[in-house]
């Protein structure tokens, strides 16, 4: 891409290399940024700056934050006898949109994957552990339904259930709006396991 | 948005005035900047610094580049007795990707729209008939086939005509691998008024 010249052609290839950008969006954004004012270029590459300076874990749940207490753990009308295990906070923020969760929440940062030789000690289970140790009557467990999250599930189970404290993990089944017939074999399964009594 | 914390939200935000980034992708990107490396985020926020404060355009045809001159305006080789006419510098590179036009551009920064309030002042058209005081051979416009587009060809075509330079307007009709069946009435009048003998 000479025909651009250095610059552009590096600010478009920072965009391309972020996450679900291509070729022709990248452009479109290079070209989006060059010609917004000066400005507001500025408080763009601030804010990324100041987010990257300023976010780090809670040190209590361990969700990324820019307070030492995140504004969950921090919330005295929260619960905090309930737990709900994560893998990231991306997935704290889906629950919290449901706004049925009064609980906390702990943050792992990943799941178990020999795959990816991520282990039990590359993902915060240690500090849950030692969460424990408090006034906490039950754990929910809410990694991905996918192997990497059932096999982290399947090792907080048993790391927790002989401290007494109850462990129960999220239902698997068929989505809200789902049509039964696009659904995978697993998915289904899944659902008649643990079908409810009406 | 309160369960990140000021700087996320702010770094979402940031990411969701972009254009064609919606919440979703901007949650992914906020959140992989994050989990970025600290020189990788320093050295993209100074790319995008970079790139604004760098970046102008071209002396001779207007497209935006880091240097006095464009690589294409600069370039020996090329045909300065052909300026194509396009709306901007990514109209540009389209151009330049065929890798069949070899003349140099000219570019408008953007078309004649009196819904947008976009006249002819405010386009580079001043500085199209200042070039053709050298040795001009022939105008190409190649603005968009929109109402926008359309009006500024004849614009332009009405200014030069008289000067006896040959001014010539891109073909329109039915893109290659076009189904006719999902093809606009317009496109195939077009496409019908264009034919050419075979």
């Amino acid at each position: 891409m000479d025909y651009y010249g250095n610059q552009i052609t590096k600010l478009i290839n920072a965009f391309k290399s972020l996450p679900g950008i291509g070729a022709k969006s990248a452009g479109r954004l290079a070209f989006h940024i060059i010609n917004m004012p000066k400005e507001e270029v500025e408080a763009f590459a601030d804010t990324i700056l100041t987010a990257k300076e300023k976010v780090r874990c809670c040190k209590c749940c361990y969700t990324l934050t820019d307070s030492e207490i995140c504004p969950i753990c921090a919330d005295p009308k929260r619960d905090k006898t309930t737990i709900m295990v994560v893998e990231n906070t991306r997935d704290l923020a889906a629950y919290e949109k449901t706004g049925k969760y009064n609980g906390v929440y702990h943050v792992l940062h990943g799941a178990i994957s020999p795959m990816l030789g991520i282990g039990v000690e590359d993902i915060r289970l240690k500090e849950l552990i030692q969460r424990l140790e408090g006034d906490v009557k039950e754990v929910i467990v809410a990694t991905n339904s996918n192997i990497e999250g059932e096999t982290t599930a399947m090792y907080i189970s048993k790391l927790i259930k002989p401290t007494g404290i109850k462990v129960t993990r999220i239902a698997s089944g068929v989505p809200v709006g789902g049509d039964l017939e696009y659904i995978d074999e697993m998915t289904l399964s899944r659902a008649l396991d643990g079908r409810t009594e009406l």
